[in-house]
């Protein structure tokens, strides 16, 4: 099943690539952005064909490798 | 407005950061992996009240910054 896990700094973590972003958008001629925050996409295919299973499946990789569980905050959606 | 752009590599291109990820949880003992793909999701706020002129300033924000034309693709959502 294909599974798109994401992956984001969590509320009150420094986030120097948004800040970066941020300011290169004000300097392109972009005033009206701010909270700029950056995080991470993984779509993967799991083998299995029982949704709740693969949820599981594809949460334990994300604790395990995929996210920095001090820092971030993951989420996993079953797409097809 | 809350903005998400969504970029990810164009089908095709070849994702070394995806290739590694699929290594290591093979090596961690997730069998059943496959196909893996990495993205970026840039999260901001951008001024303005009007969905669609929201939607069409991240777009440009999105060609002229945040996605490499060449090799990446994007999409634009409009949060709230």
């Amino acid at each position: 099943m294909k599974v798109r896990v994401t992956v984001m700094l969590k509320e009150g973590v420094l986030d120097p690539q948004g800040k970066a972003i941020d300011h290169a958008l004000q300097t392109l001629g972009f005033p009206g952005v701010s909270d700029v925050r950056v995080g991470k996409i993984i779509e993967l295919d799991v083998a299995g064909t029982d949704r709740a299973a693969v949820t599981k499946q594809a949460e334990k990789m994300a604790s395990n490798l995929l996210a920095n569980m001090v820092i971030e905050d993951f989420s996993v959606e079953v797409l097809a």
